[in-house]
């Protein structure tokens, strides 16, 4: 060991945390017809532990650390042991492992990116064992438990969920400033790429035999069918309501954060060309783009989903 | 004009290009119900432009020249003045119109990138203006139209469509030599993100109510069936199922190009924890990955796709 | 105006707030030889603002709002009235005058991404309108003004600065487990891509000559020093190191956190070909990776730097 | 062996190819100071076999395939055994072992990405053992060997070099038409991503003691000199200046291929501030942008450098 660099110890650890990040799993189910018939689940699993590492941070003395290649490890080990019956339920089982199985660490996150596969259909009949993924959003799911409190915490979500309305949308009856020059609109192009989380009940969260798929699907239909049934007036106010109706048909749903990049659609000036445009052709921006956020939640309940205070890569 | 900085001659211009790329552009379509009812189509359209551009580079003389933000506004009108018929149709309109309308340029390719957008379902029924994106590939088009030879071809295809079995693939008798390690595989997971092209036959390209809409569809599901069908012993032998399955079925397509990068998954080793690993749990992988690439044509015709020798950013 | 759809009015609007995002701007100053000497500033600016925009969200009744256009418009202003002296000084400015200029608006936040740019040499002699970007990391910044407490936060930072030790770095006496395979370590690599954040004291804050340029160069030389110099038996105690060291030389710097993915280097195993690999061909994986983050303060300083609770995007 | 999945013969296998692609390499070398003092390579390195292959794709017979895995390997095991002495250099051994050692395999071609890395420096003084990712381009090469004609082919280039003149650009007297709006411009800023490839002539590819590295600098410095030099009045006419330079100083190189995106900056139209904007502030665009290639070679030469007929990924 090598000495001479002066030991750092005039300051205070703070928040810290640790673990193997990403871990890219496919789990294969087999089932009926002598286990012909697979099921596919295709996530990204992310550790983070907390706990009594000051001397791993001030000494470099690992006695406390269970290395990131262990959480790696258990992730693939718990697949094969306790099956993925949902993202959710998956994250519940490794956070309280971490907690349980090691004094020295006080509280897991685990966080989840699932992917989703339609069977491919052959002559209209879906196949047994060959998939073509859908591409369409990402489901997320981050569970933190902690051993001090007892608490689990359970937050499911999607993001790139990119929808459309090509019309129902005006912006108009703003603040006017010295920087002003938009012109107000009484009927435009809403678009979004939405990122959601929602935050659940005690109960439900609670509940071992919980169906947190269903719970997920039944969210994103009342996500997607706000956003289609709004007539807006600001991109704030689909937001609000698209938080409102999850939790008005979702009771096991206590908080909604959603992120809202306005994805900008601006119709292009065809008049040099001697064209009309009718609100038919439009040019589709990248960035800047508006960003709208907000958490919304039941009367009486504290929020408990981060803030993007600082948006990291 | 500064001057003292020499001019350089000495040397041939080959092949060379330009034009605007990556224009995106939504175009809305009303119909029935008092234009109630909303079509969208989503394009990225790239131009380039191939004729007597000799003096732009030599000199800067830009009299032959014209901006790309011409070709850009161009595309914007022609979607108002002649609507989206499909990206192929848009494609060839503005290949023939940049080369008609102007002597000094020969060619012209138009290449389109399509986002597909599925109706928002409300209690089951389709809205007639809000949109999802679908997200599972995208759909490419590439126009090539030379005023020289009167010649015009269309090449269409797909990327980032990805696909597994996870069953049905074997992976043995290969060559050893030194630096094998590999063990022979009898039962693995294939899984692949197809990058595909195919071109068209000049009766197909020749005819105007040619439907290239139906053609992309019916494609595409070949490929997906021959992929999901074939019982594979290298994927060498899929993406040659897959590319004569799309020209048994499809008798407007010559020759199809497949770029097929092998996203391997990795059975995880469960041995050290007491677990036995039966296809159950992979690791799915990056990099590094197997690519297979190939050209199929049907006999007697000249191949057209650019082989990908070097892949550009 | 659409009715019938129903107003959610039964919760609570929680944190929020909305801005453009992603103003992308080139700033260019003369000075000089008539002004031929010129010098770039390249950034990324977003705005999010904080205040009483509960009925943007309940009716869409935008009286109270500021559009994100219109934030827009004032950092292109800005940047040409009151030149942009550094990432920090122009979010100062934008976030103060958003608040003191509406009412409604009781804070801001301003974040910067800055892209840095060399001088193009010719002939050993650096140009003075030619530029390379440099490419290294990026520099980051966010200011926060709040209207209700007059509190103003700095808090600089970098991000994508890839670091590497070849030597110098051991892992062994951590916590072993049924699920633990890991081999302890002797002589690893260690390399890391940096994200740093560090929050800067009400006295540096509070001075308009306070050299932020300066302050973040120096900054950046002690995060390289630190991962240099520290023999390394944790990348948790480079991390301690790291911030540490920042706070050693820097008095204006009063917290720092870090986000550290462990970027493994494999060493290959060269074996089966007869070879012996003595710490030299490695490996370089994506995924998964370690991910170690930690914030460190000054005793008595409450931390102020967001958590990566959640990683976005 | 399942069957009854008809065999695919009507059609003709044309260009194909297939090796392992973006093998992630890092070799450490130690010189001087008892090995003390370190050097890094950092490359990322793609294989492609072409040769007798038809079963392999007919059938599934892969007694002519070389597997993927064992083209890693050999990747791994070659830097062990020769060295790394530059990226052309190694792409030449490797090329060359993979068409002598198996008959089958008729041509090979070896890509490679060299990411560059500085040391970091301690109080003024580089370290042994640490480095910092410069970052500001990627390096490319591109070897073939050809083992029918014995013919062998080296392409250099680098990616992601951003450049920018804040003054001395123009462009007007192009063509105008029906959708022309562009407005000439007698001060612009002009700037690019630079995508450059250069052949070597066989003189130089034939010598093996051929610097490699002190040709891919010198023409890096050349390109770029020739950028800051260059009064420009078209992006083309900064191209043919550009790869006329490398080729005036550099005689081993006979054909320079560019790939030159025109990224975009606009002056903001401060007017509506009462402010005026002299040529001062720029919104920097993402996209849509102009895109100029173009491939100059010297007289008598036949162009090798694929052109990007088709951008793929």
């Amino acid at each position: 060991m090598k000495s001479g660099v002066p030991r750092v110890s005039a300051y205070v650890l703070d928040q810290n945390q640790y673990g193997k990040a990403e871990n890219r799993i496919v789990k294969i189910t087999r089932r009926g017809n002598n286990g012909g018939w697979h099921d596919i689940t295709d996530l990204n699993v992310s550790v983070a532990l907390r706990g009594e590492f000051g001397e791993v941070h001030y000494s470099g003395d690992n006695s406390n650390c269970l290395p990131t290649d262990t959480t790696k490890n258990t992730v693939y080990a718990f697949a094969k042991e306790h099956g993925v019956a949902s993202a959710e339920a998956f994250g519940i089982l490794l956070a309280k492992h971490f907690v349980t199985s090691q004094p020295v660490i006080h509280e897991a996150q685990i966080r989840v990116e699932e992917y989703a596969w339609d069977r491919i259909p052959v002559a209209g009949r879906e196949q047994q064992h060959s998939f073509v993924r859908k591409g369409q959003e990402i489901r997320t799911a981050q569970v933190t438990y902690s051993g001090d409190t007892g608490a689990l915490q359970v937050i499911s979500g999607l993001k790139e969920l990119t929808v459309l309305n090509s019309t129902n949308s005006e912006f108009h009856g703003y603040i006017k400033d010295r920087y002003t020059t938009l012109k107000e609109a009484h009927d435009r192009i809403l678009a979004t790429k939405v990122t959601a989380r929602w935050a659940h009940s005690a109960a439900a969260t609670g509940r071992e035999d919980f169906d947190w798929n269903r719970s997920y699907e039944e969210s994103k239909r009342h996500l997607l069918e706000a956003f289609a049934e709004t007539y807006s007036y600001s991109l704030q106010q689909t937001l609000f309501a698209m938080a409102g109706r999850v939790m008005d048909n979702r009771p096991e749903v206590n908080e909604v954060r959603l992120n809202l990049p306005n994805k900008h659609h601006f119709l292009v000036d065809l008049d040099p060309f001697g064209l009309k445009n009718d609100n038919e052709v439009y040019y589709a921006a990248d960035r800047m783009y508006g960003l709208i956020e907000g958490t919304i939640h039941r009367e009486g309940v504290k929020p408990v989903i981060a803030t993007s205070d600082w948006i990291t890569a």
